[in-house]
């Protein structure tokens, strides 16, 4: 199966399954269940999603178990990955945040529903993510109870103030901060301290989560890790070039918006071409990793390259 | 021991808590840690926590266990409730929503530190909630990491969009719902059904989730869960009593708001004499729950009493 087949075929199951663990009346007000589904089924790259099944199917090949349980095993964490990721854009495109009034292509939820409706809908997609990892995948067997607890914490951690949260407020205290408060500036280090927690730390905890559920012992999980990181911060890299070089509708989001904002970016701080290595060093060194955990002919080295040749 | 010296001892140990299980610095960027510890270490009545420790010993002595280890156990659950109950009232006090400046008697988090930032102290406290539940209490046994799964999965439930989430959505469409759109008027059953979601769904688990982590079986799970339902509309009717009669300083917050805002409220449609009577139902109800569950010479009766007659 080529690449871009693979990827279509997770995706439709990734896509079938997120509709079935949205929740919708009358359990859930219509009206907070439209303006859930409205943000997270309205497409987008579903790399965190992609990374927990590839992450997923790796290990268990390594460790000679099921591909295919793996999977499903581990589709749980996938969507609610999935839903922290799109919670994140709902409330990141609020006026008192990046003030984004388009998103994948469409007009953003507060644009849609109103900013108090749009703090709800993310606010109940991240309190959904975390009843779905901890009601599925279903049973009692010790191992599988370890694992669950195992990535709760994982991308509960990832996710809050120590990760997305945390870099979300560097950003924020960068750029944006309250009225009458002056931006902090920030240096090459700090902007890389911030990209590792705003999108690294769910990059990351994707493909950590797939291999756990999966089985993966230390060795597998350290290295999965690394590679985790390495792509993450590649993923920012190339998402701050592509605001340079892309155009509106490419990227379905405003272009050249963070130079407009005075946003702290790579190439601001590197120039194009100097960006562009950085993110390349970044793809050997996660390919090293997969190396060494005998996970360099999984879908995550081709996963890694897309996310470097990517033009949207 | 006195009623107010047992709410006094506990609260001591939950402010302690709370304050252990907070992240700080260099984990967590200082500027949203500071944003996160201002609104939850701002005082309040603690009552979720108290609900999950009285519950949880409550239990124990029925079933024969240890209180204190009961109370041990049950800790992290009663932190987690009070961070989602502070990140509910951040979002809840911000402009787009409720637009309040004044809570537990200090300036809301967003006069403070900006909305940007008191979205991002809200969405930190969740997710901080959930990895607080999937850590603690540590251990690998299979009766231990059942309650905590059981734990995790009623919380989350009750936080979002099919409980408190969900409750304040119906809330903001009848109340303040986008420019342009029309309030939707709710009838008596309405307002109940909201309340039950937006107050009661967090109490109800607090109550819930002490009792499953004491080791309640069926039987008396469900009384506990029909106590913190009654219990649950009862602190709201009282909420609502409150704020016609109140004033700004003894409730902490701005009273007869909800009058202004023309909010639905018990009062408002049954009077003030008919929702004490509606109340003192509740009561009823709630004390009998805990007489079929043997749980009548616990806390939980003196607790349900004060939700009665409090007087803030």
């Amino acid at each position: 199966m080529t690449f871009a087949d693979y990827v279509d075929l997770r995706r439709a199951e990734i896509e079938a399954a997120l509709n079935g663990f949205l929740p919708a009346p009358p359990d859930v007000p219509a009206v907070v269940a439209d303006a859930m589904r409205y943000s997270l089924m309205a497409g987008g790259k579903r790399l965190r999603p992609l990374l927990v099944l590839a992450g997923a199917e790796g290990v268990a090949r390594t460790v000679g178990g099921s591909e295919a349980a793996a999977r499903a095993a581990a589709m749980p964490a996938a969507c609610a990955l999935e839903m922290i990721h799109t919670y994140s854009l709902i409330h990141d495109d609020l006026p008192a945040m990046d003030d984004d009034d388009l998103r994948r292509g469409r007009p953003t939820s507060h644009v849609v529903y109103g900013e108090g409706l749009a703090i709800l809908a993310g606010d109940g997609l991240q309190a959904e993510a975390f009843s779905l990892l901890a009601r599925e995948p279903q049973g009692h067997h010790p191992v599988l109870m370890t694992r669950k607890l195992r990535t709760l914490a994982l991308i509960a951690g990832a996710a809050g103030p120590a990760g997305m949260v945390g870099g979300q407020a560097i950003d924020l205290a960068a750029v944006s901060p309250a009225p009458g408060v002056n931006a902090v500036a920030l240096d090459p280090a700090g902007l890389q301290a911030m990209h590792l927690r705003k999108t690294g730390a769910l990059i990351r905890a994707a493909v950590v989560a797939g291999a756990v559920m999966a089985g993966a012992d230390e060795r597998l999980t350290a290295a999965v890790d690394e590679y985790g990181k390495e792509i993450g911060l590649a993923f920012q890299i190339v998402d701050d070039i592509l605001d340079v070089e892309g155009a509106a509708a490419t990227l379905g989001k405003t272009a050249g918006k963070d130079q407009v904002a005075g946003k702290p970016t790579y190439p601001a701080f590197f120039g194009l071409d100097q960006a562009r290595t950085l993110a390349a060093g970044c793809h050997t060194r996660a390919r090293q990793a997969l190396d060494r955990a005998g996970l360099l002919e999984s879908r995550l080295d081709e996963i890694a390259t897309w996310i470097i040749k990517r033009d949207k």
